[in-house]
């Protein structure tokens, strides 16, 4: 990338739209304008505009209007890139959109990479790396939980917890070297109790920092729900209506729906992502052991496992076909649902159930285990089923949309929600978990050295690997190209 | 439609995107806005900002906050709807544009209907209606002809030519009625004789209008084009090769490409639309002669009808077998296309082009006529063909890109482009055509009004019908509800 190029891109959605805005940044930006733009009114100039004003004016190639547009001019350094910035808001057709980003070319700009004004505005010092990826993650977010991390981020709080630890550690590497300067004559600046007791402290920092990334990423990324159950115990019916209770509070907005993903769930502003299993049904079929192996690989995967089974399944069916006076039309289906008769329930299928779960309590640890009896509007008293299961399960009707309510407290009960309304930072972003960990790696090899009364010519070179680490988390040491092209590559064109 | 309130819409296509626009609009606009947006330069405040400055700042709900935005101020009268105007500019994910709108909305917004802002800007005065239109027209545009258009009537022209015609009309009308107050006296005050060069000047305006139409809505909407031909004769080969030619043309802009209509090709930025058809061929089979009848309904719609022949029908199946040393690998196919031999044409296959291109000439009286010999390229020189068709032809071949160029000549000559880069006005909604139409017809009535020597006041009552059916052109009527809903429905939100 050239940063002294001047660069230009669309930096709305594409498509036709009432008002698209397109955004120029660079040292060529006003030069290039001055061609191509004139403002309405006779008293006013562009190289005379104060920043952040706007100018009404024509665009034009040649003397030939393309559109008549509303600028508004930005200065090095007051500018979202640091260089001088104008963003032309002019009417969204397609056409004029591409004409006036073919003249833009034309004139000198060059098309911007995904990121590249970000990118501009990190290089010009305007964001740390924290903050730069915090504006692609606030573009992407979907939900609130996800917004109000991004927003954090990129207010800077987690970047500059970092930028203090780093600088207490630099401070402590240089008393650590000037020892070495001083060689033979066994002097120790760096007061060897200090180190370590900054040591703790830090080391404590980053591990409440590794520790919040769970939550961070459960915020920002969803929390995938394994439903463990059988193809006919009603899950996608379950899934529907959980979703159509959402859709119901959401306000529709015209302009601004989008479609949903029909296994995702937003509960209270964090997204619960389900992930359909098939059963755990013991068997000696080798199609279906796979089917098994395939759940428990899913399990793995997931934070919350949902067990879901029929409790029409546990009514004895010679109970349901001789209900007396039962007609077998649809109607009579609705009216009349057949009720449990006590006792009748069929212990093969009870048993099953009962082992299955022992199974999943199991294979969960760690987890949340959650289970719930759907069609459970069927049973005369969900007390039937309580005196035959031990484990505590939500007696729901997804048809019925009954007991829904208990299912979503205690899936929003598995979020620590209040960790975002504090004010510690919480990690979201596995880059940053990575450069922890290895942070953390370093100054436990610290400590141990310290233990190991290592010289002190060892010890700098570890905290100096650590406050590398923990540099590269802020962009504050001279990032590799690949990292910056991979946090870069992944933003919006026009960003 | 409420227009005391104040209305909000999101203003860029809907998505995600680096940047997305919200536009309020309002005499509550300011009012709404400092609840929920706060300068973050404690030096800046929202009620002090002068008219096109930009404020940087927080947009929040009760203190939470939603985004960091830029906050564009317009204000009355100078603004796009005549109101108090804010733009803002939040971060482009869906859930803040959503957020964003839902607050305005409950801090006492309304969301803005389509073309709501440009009909309040209609109402006040900022424009008239041929330039609201226009503006709709200038997004939705997809080529160089539909934007110049577009922007030729929103710069005004035409309105205000329709404006001074229909002030010389009242003018007339007024003297006209002023003899009726002198009833008994028989004077005449209004000149005769310059009425009637009034009506002859006004009515060669309207009918210059009126004749424009057909060009201005080619240039808006496309020339239609009927390919006649039968099924095997290359017509996707064509217009593959012709939509390949344009699309190495288009530069490929990064965010802005969109998907190509593949029955629409761009000449000269002007739109042609390939309709295609079955063959003419003469049959006494029943569903082949209804085809047949759908071919010249198509026939009847088009502009240009290209009629579209396989050369290689002409070549004399025998002396293709035959053609010595032939092998009838794929590869020899290309290295060796057959040679048409002199004299070889199938005579069936000739006359039936003859009789065909016979009836065509016969059905597109007033149109333009394209005949096209395909796969020319197989034929050892065109002059074989040339002496046994009496019709001019273009010989081409698809597949090979052979003769495009002149076929492409031959369809833009069918538009007459100057009429763009001319000064006169041209109309291309029908809107107007059919209220041009209309005072056409009034004026008309006037002057055989006159010839009958009528009295004054059913000419006036006339020339009011004209007036008035020019005053709804350019809105300056009491206009229909019905008409503006028409009209400003078809608008994108947000404009």
């Amino acid at each position: 990338m050239q940063l002294q190029d001047t660069i230009c891109a669309l930096s709305t959605p594409p498509g036709m739209g009432a008002i698209a805005l397109i955004r120029v940044s660079g040292t060529q930006c006003f030069p290039i304008l001055e061609q191509c733009f004139t403002p309405i009114s006779k008293k006013q100039n562009l190289k005379e505009a104060p920043a952040y004003t706007n100018l009404y004016g024509k665009l034009h190639r040649n003397g030939q209007p393309i559109d008549d547009v509303m600028l508004s001019v930005y200065r090095n350094p007051k500018s979202y890139t640091g260089e001088d910035v104008a963003e032309i808001a002019c009417h969204g057709s397609v056409y004029i959109q591409q004409e006036i980003l073919k003249h833009l070319q034309q004139l000198g700009c060059r098309m911007a990479e995904p990121g590249e004004f970000t990118l501009r505005a990190f290089f010009n010092g305007k964001m740390d790396l924290t903050q730069a990826e915090a504006v692609a993650d606030l573009i992407a977010s979907e939900n609130r939980a996800g917004h109000q991390l991004a927003m954090q981020q990129m207010r800077g709080g987690f970047g500059n917890e970092i930028r203090e630890l780093r600088q207490e550690l630099i401070n402590f590497a240089s008393l650590i070297e000037l020892e070495l300067d001083f060689g033979e004559e066994d002097v120790e600046f760096a007061d060897r109790a200090a180190l370590s007791a900054l040591l703790e402290k830090i080391k404590k920092v980053i591990q409440r920092l590794i520790g919040s990334f769970e939550t961070g990423n459960v915020l920002k990324n969803g929390v995938p729900v394994a439903i463990v159950g059988a193809p006919n115990v009603g899950k996608s019916t379950l899934l529907n209506s959980l979703l159509n209770e959402e859709r119901a509070i959401v306000t529709d907005i015209a302009g601004t729906t989008r479609d949903a993903i029909e296994d995702e769930l937003n509960l209270d502003g964090v997204k619960y992502r389900f992930i359909d299993t098939a059963g755990i049904r013991e068997t000696e079929d080798v199609v279906e052991s796979i089917g098994i192996r395939k759940t428990f690989e899913k399990i793995e995967e997931a934070k919350v496992v949902l067990y879901l089974f029929d409790a029409q399944q546990l009514v004895d069916e010679d109970s349901l076909r001789h209900t007396p006076g039962q007609a077998r039309s649809a109607q009579a289906d609705q009216d009349q649902e057949p009720e449990l008769v006590e006792g009748s329930l069929t212990n093969s299928n009870l048993q099953q159930i009962q082992s299955e779960i022992a199974t999943l309590k199991e294979k969960t640890k760690g987890k949340t285990l959650l289970i719930a009896a759907n069609k459970a509007d069927l049973l005369s008293s969900a007390t039937v089923l309580n005196e035959k299961l031990e484990e505590p399960f939500i007696a729901l009707s997804a048809k019925e949309k009954q007991g829904l309510d208990e299912l979503t407290d205690q899936l929003k009960a598995v979020v620590n929600r209040q960790a975002l309304s504090g004010n510690e930072a919480i990690v979201s972003n596995s880059r940053h978990l990575v450069a922890l960990e290895q942070a953390l790696a370093d100054l436990q090899r610290v400590e141990q050295g310290m233990a190991n009364h290592i010289s002190g010519d060892f010890l700098a070179m570890d905290i100096r690997e650590a406050f590398k680490h923990l540099g590269s988390i802020i962009g504050e040491i001279d990032t590799d190209q690949d990292i910056l092209g991979n946090i870069f590559g992944k933003f919006c064109i026009g960003k």
